[in-house]
């Protein structure tokens, strides 16, 4: 793929820094036509925005969006979409030492052997805050599968720590600040969070996105694999340590006869499966069942403990990370988690357009 | 990415049906002057071939590689290398029920859907036997990386159902014929195997791939992540459900202060790190550890036992597959996820070169 | 794009060398079901083949394309279709002198100077017997744009040196030997090549390819500008060195109230222009017009007469070029021609698809 | 490529609207490190801009750009940089008649065919306003093959209606407002232009555009064709109708033995050639003479005299275009075409750089 592009048909490019201007994205490819409000897209980069609750960073961003080119009186046109998110709460004084200091967990040591020059303010293009440009081309995407396919997409905190979810009730998920499914789950999981932050820690979890409605015949085989493009999405967040469909790692202690998904005729047009361990993909293409991707999200690398690493000169030193930082990720990976299968199913979606008519 | 396409410029395309004339790859963007033998890419096909032992397929297949174009004299000469696998044992026969006969777990439903017409012998493109294509393809490409770079590859298996490698030797993997790196774990798991072949059945496991030798610096941020890009590669092969990075799954249950890998200085110029739990990929760029990857792989979908399904018109049928069948993909997935891992690596490796110098 | 990789969704890879064992072309991404008769490739590749009359190169080349990937059963299966003609005629012993010395006009210099390893033996993959390959792909291209959307292509040879065709007759193109549409002119054409061919030199002339039928809405603006993706499918040929569309040069001389193309509504569905200054594409779209190219083809590269160059120690000397060569390339680049514009048109008429039905 | 995408490494995606909020260009994959001053960008958007001399638009725009990502401190950091120019002077209520009527010779047709819901305000993104976004673009590219490669670009208008300078002084051209490297012509086509202005005309003519100092072996075989590259590039712009490189459409008229570039040895490393008839591009890659491009410029499509065409429903209208229009694209089109060129050498310059040390 070019540098920064994700995506053939409908692409995004995102760019911006943690304290530089703005932070946003490029959405190219939209179907024109679309009716979208910007409140649509606010709604979703709301799910996202620092500040939240008390489980997220301190970070005060209100994140309006600007939506500055490819719409007309209400509907997409089919050409580029620039949206903007202007930066307000930057304060870089906290991150002077970082001018030198290459904070462990992160990108710096990376870039700083990458790029050499760098923006050290809060991790620039690496910080987090950039997915606030891909859950605001997520809502367009959300838009673009839903209109034209009827495909929705959920996601949620399913465990932090050693706390999972017993029960998946998608309706409880937005009532809770840590988005999970199981409103007793969540109320332990505030508590966890509230003690690692106090200690001064930080601590890892699992977010799960489901694809509901997604038509039979999505992707491709081999590198076309809806699964590979769905993983090449997801990592770009930066924070993901593992991704797994269906029955994912417990694939490892099944037999064939138990993982395999026995398909039955839900009618003589739609088939449908017994099980979805395979999670909703085979052979690189959508089964029609639902597409069911966890994902380990692990434990943020700003924390308030002080930590041993190197400066820039590759000299040993010891830091101490006195910035605002979410002590959990999972809670707004949820949204941006949602924007990045969003984007890829909108992608495939209109390239098995291309084919589906023959 | 273009349809069926991997790589931006070391790139790899795939072609060839299980029971057509011929499986392959064609390799572009290889660098010119590479002193290259059949005998490397031969060996590993070997590592590859049905047949092999008596945990594999019993296919016979010599799989020698024909390498057609873009070699001269013994060195490539920078332009398209054809690599060619002419198909020998093909009994077509048995797979005749299958040409309405969609089997369970395989891409089958999903290519009938989206393609309708369809090579059903022996699943065509989709069928395992691709992955020559592939270790062909990554013979190369472990030269290119080998070469300029002194990276070197290597896989094994480290669990095949509830047995898990304790040790990790990798003097060892090639002297078991289920590439396990623990001998005593190795010969359990070929006792394990043999008894759900004998059910008819067959058994997931993990193989991991690590890199060794990786420069600072390869991959980018966001969309251009190392990682990303792995598991697209990692993907095409279809029989992976997670794929895992260092710690990977286990990040969940991890505090930042713990997961955080601590950087230290080597020598002033080279900096290394306490611990690898982000397995060798920060922030999308690696950084000098290891790169480790863990693949979860699905039990076998060819099983002996009658399964229920559904044919070319969504009517209910029953299916025994009588083909010959790998009880377990591990072994024969090492060399497999090796080559994606290096194929990777050599497209990476070369984009990071045109940024390099400056 | 990728290494090597004309298209997005219908694909084409080359491959191969003059002298080596074959030349060939991968095509991806091509709609399964597509009725494919062998004959139908070859018949193309016939068009193109040398030795085919008095002006074209002495070497004998039955040709014959293989189908070795991608067909079941008569049909295309959607899967890469591997297009393989083996050499035969390979008498490689004249280009001895060229493993030193670098032939003016053609790529041997910079070849030489970027991949250093270089197969002499004919230009190796920057001979023009590669476009054997894009003839083959270009059959397929042609059977998908003709099957799906009635697009057809004819091309000619519109001019050589200053003899021009006077009369566009598209039956006469095939009825000489100069593959020129006016039957008169092509006499003269026949002995200006043939009095070259006898100084020991070449000629160049002009080639003009048409699409008709083609619907409105294909391509893009900007960068996914229709005339940008035929132009760089036509540069791959290596031998063009103009490529106009309608009034083409003549544009600088015209009025915008001459140029501008008025539409008029040949019914209410379908609007129709009076002209077709702009060659069928408007702000990179296709507009239901004729698509007309025209490319300037450069003289012949190799000529009998003695030149001076280089060679790869970039030392003085003098070549006498002894190897069998077109006079003049324009009735074996009308195929060529029309292969690459096809190749484009399925390219964009697969993506237009993807959003027509929005 | 991607929707909207131009180049690999050194990439650019282009935004905006004619009577918008604004135009840009998303710059991505420039190497970090590299100082640039805002005033270089807009020193070459001043020589674009509109209302600059009496020969092109009144419309009023100071155009000044914004670096709104991927600067820190004065350099690149290798990041996305985004360049926005807002729009000031949008007075669409000239446009109103254009909701409905489709502008004769412009992309309104194939716009409205394609995408329907069009932003009918000065054309929109179709507009000749989005090339303040690829000059801003060019002259980042500029620096970056200034910088690491000592390449340089020169444009100028060789030619209007049948005024075509007879000497080339590269000093000249900018002191003359319709940049003719030839000042006696200058004054001769700036009197034309005037004449066809009060005519409610346009009239078209030619830009060369010359890349000194290239390295040899940037571009490469086949697909990846530095002309195919140049020619996508140069036909984002909508106006041009030929591309003609070196001899261009001459090369018809010539014998072999003249065409030929005879290459001999400015110094034992250097090789040279004694003419440039190719113009620079050998086989697809760079040869160390000039780069030579020529393009033929079509005459405006806005032009002041009525003219007949179809609204949206396809019924015959008659249209006065009276917005602000210049009369000769060409003065405006040089640094458009420089910038092409490039943001396209940028991109074949880092590419190469991916091979060059092996």
């Amino acid at each position: 793929m070019p540098t920064n592009c994700l995506g053939d048909c409908f692409t995004v490019n995102l760019f911006g820094e943690s304290h530089g201007e703005c932070v946003g994205a490029l959405v190219s490819g939209c179907p024109s036509g679309l009716p979208l409000e910007i409140e649509e897209i606010q709604k979703e980069l709301d799910r996202r925005k620092p500040g939240q609750s008390k489980v997220t960073t301190a970070r005060k961003e209100e994140d309006i969006v600007h939506v500055r080119t490819g719409m007309f009186e209400g509907k997409t046109t089919g050409m580029p979409i620039v949206l903007i998110i202007e930066n307000g709460d930057v304060d870089s004084s906290k991150y002077e030492e970082m001018r030198t200091k290459l904070r462990p967990g992160h990108a710096d040591l990376a870039y700083h052997a990458k790029y050499h020059h760098r923006d050290h303010r809060g991790g620039g293009f690496s910080s987090g805050r950039l997915t606030a440009g891909i859950v605001a081309a997520g809502a367009i995407a959300k838009k673009v599968i839903g209109y034209f396919s009827g495909i929705n997409i959920a996601g949620y905190t399913k465990a932090i720590g050693n706390l999972e979810a017993q029960n998946i009730d998608l309706d409880e998920v937005e009532k809770n600040i840590v988005r999970c499914p199981d409103p007793k789950v969540a109320e332990e999981m505030v508590k966890l969070i509230e003690k690692v932050r106090a200690e001064g820690d930080s601590i890892g979890g699992l977010v799960e996105v489901i694809a509901r409605g997604v038509p039979l015949g999505l992707g491709g085989p081999r590198f076309d694999n809806l699964k590979g493009a769905l993983d090449r999405a997801f990592h770009s967040s930066g924070a993901v340590t593992a991704i797994e469909y269906g029955r994912g790692i417990g694939a490892r202690y099944m037999r064939g006869s138990e993982f395999n998904d026995l398909p039955y005729s839900l009618t003589r047009k739609l088939p449908s499966f017994a099980t979805n361990n395979s999670g909703g993909i085979q052979g690189g293409i959508s089964n029609r069942n639902e597409i069911v991707a966890r994902l380990t999200i692990r434990p943020t690398p700003s924390i308030g403990k002080p930590q041993k690493t190197l400066d820039v000169n590759y000299e040993a030193v010891s830091l101490v990370i006195s910035g605002r930082h979410d002590p959990c990720l999972c809670p707004r990976m949820v949204p941006v988690s949602e924007a990045l299968m969003a984007i890829t199913l909108a992608d495939v979606l209109l390239k098995q357009r291309a084919y589906e008519k023959f």
